[in-house]
């Protein structure tokens, strides 16, 4: 349950896409419940459409190739993370190979899960839209009718002194959201709904 | 943290889709934790593209509405869940009017948290990809660029016993998932993953 100080669960509003990293590997057993977490999610038909290339620093080689798929400027920090996991969506259901219109949202609730169980045991994420996912299909053999979707940096949290100062800035900047009303409606769509906070 | 005899969370792990709801009102302030939850999702860009339209039994009107989107057989349960909300997606960026390739995943991470929020607060989720699309968009008015994705069904747990039959079976099936070995690769595609469990 959430205290009354606290009304929105901490893992979710004291997360935050960090860019300083500790570069400590993260034990097997550590990453192991992340994926976990992530497995327990529902999904349309029970599809599971969600697929992880992960490459770990411990083995240097497969985690200097993943990152080589960041832009140059994420690469300068994303060194740092222990962890990096290409996330992909099986497009076509299984049952009947039609297009799934529910996969990328479906990896969207397992990585929504993932990240949940990572704050939880104290590890921070940070997820990348922008890499080079023609490169990613070749590198990994990604065959047909699986969609590379983001690369999900995971670590542990490190020393923002570290960070060049424009990236330190931003470890701390306020974090700038729509108001519900914005995004929540009811009755029809664009009718901001008010509901209460207390 | 995750205590050692339930180390993923049980947020995560004791969710389940539940068909037996109880038909009490949600208060107004616990609806509005669900979307702040939901609210502080990452998201491409900072894009947000989360929109969602929602319908409490309490408008009987607007509950019937929304129940009518959804199939017969899935009506019959849902009429006594609370709330009723559409998920939809804004398909396109803000800044530059191209296809958001992010726009549904991210609706999936915002989801994800608003179900962590809901399960941590004893409410129930049941999410429906099967809805009547096309009469969602003439109910609500939903401009060109928006994608309806899903309509969950939000309330408290109810008494299984008063379900019929062949639904209270379900309620209590295992819930059956791939192992990680099925989803998580390194190196290449495909290449099972073997991480320790301790």
């Amino acid at each position: 349950m959430s205290s009354p100080k606290t009304p929105v669960h901490s893992f979710l509003v004291d997360r935050r896409s960090i860019r300083a990293f500790d570069p400590r590997p993260i034990e097997d057993e550590t990453l192991y419940l992340l994926f976990e977490a992530a497995r327990w999610a529902p999904s349309a038909f029970n599809e599971q459409p969600w697929r992880f290339v992960m490459a770990g620093r411990e083995n240097e080689t497969e985690f200097q190739q993943m990152l080589e798929l960041l832009s140059p400027s994420n690469r300068s920090w994303a060194k740092n993370g222990s962890v990096l996991i290409l996330t992909l969506a099986k497009m076509f259901t299984s049952h009947d190979n039609r297009v799934n219109r529910h996969a990328l949202y479906d990896v969207g609730l397992a990585v929504g899960n993932l990240s949940v169980q990572a704050t939880s045991m104290g590890l921070s994420l940070h997820q990348m839209g922008g890499f080079d996912s023609a490169k990613s299909r070749e590198f990994y053999s990604i065959p047909e009718g699986y969609e590379p979707i983001s690369i999900i940096l995971v670590g542990y949290p490190g020393n923002a002194e570290l960070l060049p100062e424009h990236l330190r800035l931003r470890e701390s900047n306020p974090r700038v959201r729509k108001a519900i009303d914005e995004f929540v409606f009811s009755s029809k769509f664009g009718s901001g709904h008010s509901l209460q906070q207390h």
